[in-house]
């Protein structure tokens, strides 16, 4: 039985949480703060987890947000009905095939990957009978990674995507919406290729231009990192993330991130014609372009 | 006679500040904290004033470290020793000339520009006898601007270039970079050319980056903006800066702009390229190098 959910404090005993078994499969940033946002809100009743490196599997076993720390992916996903694949991208939706079986009939899996057309089709075709996935993406990451960085408040106030295929299920659609609606994200549904264009622009875009630019500096002298400000700073934040997490996602998201760099040249060449034959009225226009886009992201 | 810099909470009576009078021509966030930290630290007797509008003069006279607000430049400018020109690029060389006459025989004339190699040519060029243009670029700005958002503290620990010709005085030079760190802030010695090369690359093309994506995701469905993540957010915070303001910076540092425009596409079609050609290996290799370089930042 399904019960609607009510915030934790309010809970009664009587009250069944939305999820019996729930399994989180690579407990980093993501996957701990899920877990730990999970236990917190009542939105399971027990959670195991699957981690590959032993160090990990003891530090989740003595958290107070597992219940079970597995060796094997399908010991993890065992007899659950909520599955959260939260590994690098290119692992995603073979994850998915690998313990779909295991799971009980009726389960829903999902991810948290930052690409999900690939990973969408892929883990879908890949699921037996009585098992649905349906693609998530829960843009709560940062350029810190790990589990020492989780926290239950992670997602609270986030934006989530969640990218149902034409034919999934509504009701396991439905259901996992819910369930991130319940660690307080606000949830949209999209299709995963309009969701792929969209993170192109808005995530992997910047990402990329914050790489190239920390790539370009670091061949220049040695003292000019000295003098950088605050913007620099923030213009290149992101570039401390994982470079082989982002080599993933790029190759995953390839297309899309190929079509947002050359709506960025064009722009950036604009931009260049128009200060290299000095028309700054034409430069000025596409700063205060700019500006006003950025004032309403504020 | 002048005075080895002391802590203002360590000034005795018998002690001269460094300066006498002092002005400052057009008290934004950098003129206003500038004359906050000079009164705070006591690094002049006398703080005058030129604002053009009426209300600001207003709210400087009204505050503890203004002396005097003038009407006019010449009037804050008469007798001065020392003379901080704020306004915009574009008026920075004329302000300085004009004044210069006003000033005290010996008086150095500085500013907050973030150009040097135009100001400095122009300025020094239009310098009477007896007055020295040295010029400065505190890089404590923000994408906030104007007095509301001034403190004291803005310069410390920053970083502030001072950019002399060849031929400007020794002496004259030696006490701007005395003035400056005297405000808390970290003074390297660079030639204006030098200067423009490196803001170019570490200043205004993460600007003019940031300005560009926000320009063109401005043309993007109109809820794309609510996606957004922290990424986006910092990426592009800079472009949140006036758009008048950094037209004229790029118009005065077009070249080194320029320059710098052309090496980020290098380096942009270098990962474009690979990513199209699947050579993963220089995707990641782009972002490596960029990471190392971020984590130096930090």
């Amino acid at each position: 039985m399904r019960m609607t959910f009510v915030p934790s404090s309010f809970i009664r005993p009587a009250v069944s949480p939305p999820f019996d078994n729930l399994a989180i499969l690579a407990p980093g940033l993501l996957g701990a703060s899920l877990a730990m946002a999970v236990r917190e809100r009542g939105l399971a009743r027990r959670i195991t987890v699957w981690a590959r490196r032993p160090e990990v599997r003891q530090a989740c076993a003595e958290s107070k947000w597992c219940d079970a720390a597995c060796t094997e992916p399908e010991e993890a996903a065992r007899d659950t009905d909520f599955v959260v694949v939260c590994t690098p991208v290119s692992m995603i939706a073979a994850l998915a095939a690998r313990v779909a079986p295991a799971c009980r009939d009726g389960a829903i899996l999902t991810d948290v990957g930052s690409t999900k057309s690939l990973i969408c089709r892929e883990a879908t075709a890949a699921m037996p009978d009585g098992r649905t996935f349906v693609g998530s993406h829960p843009m709560a990451g940062s350029e810190k990674t790990g589990m020492d960085h989780a926290r239950a408040d992670l997602f609270a106030g986030r934006n989530c995507f969640v990218t149902p295929l034409d034919d999934t299920q509504t009701n396991a659609v439905d259901r996992a919406v819910r369930f991130w609606r319940d660690t307080g994200m606000d949830v949209a549904t999209v299709s995963p290729e309009e969701h792929d264009e969209i993170v192109a622009h808005i995530s992997h875009l910047p990402h990329i231009l914050a790489s190239v630019l920390s790539s370009q500096l670091a061949g220049k002298p040695a003292d000019w990192p000295h003098y950088a400000g605050n913007g620099l700073r923030d213009t290149t934040r992101v570039a401390a993330g994982g470079p082989g997490l982002w080599r993933d996602i790029l190759e995953q998201n390839r297309e899309e991130s190929l079509r947002a760099i050359e709506g960025f040249e064009d722009e950036l060449h604009r931009l260049k014609a128009a200060l290299h034959n000095r028309h700054f009225a034409t430069v000025k226009s596409i700063l205060q372009r700019g500006k006003e886009f950025r004032d309403r992201l504020s």
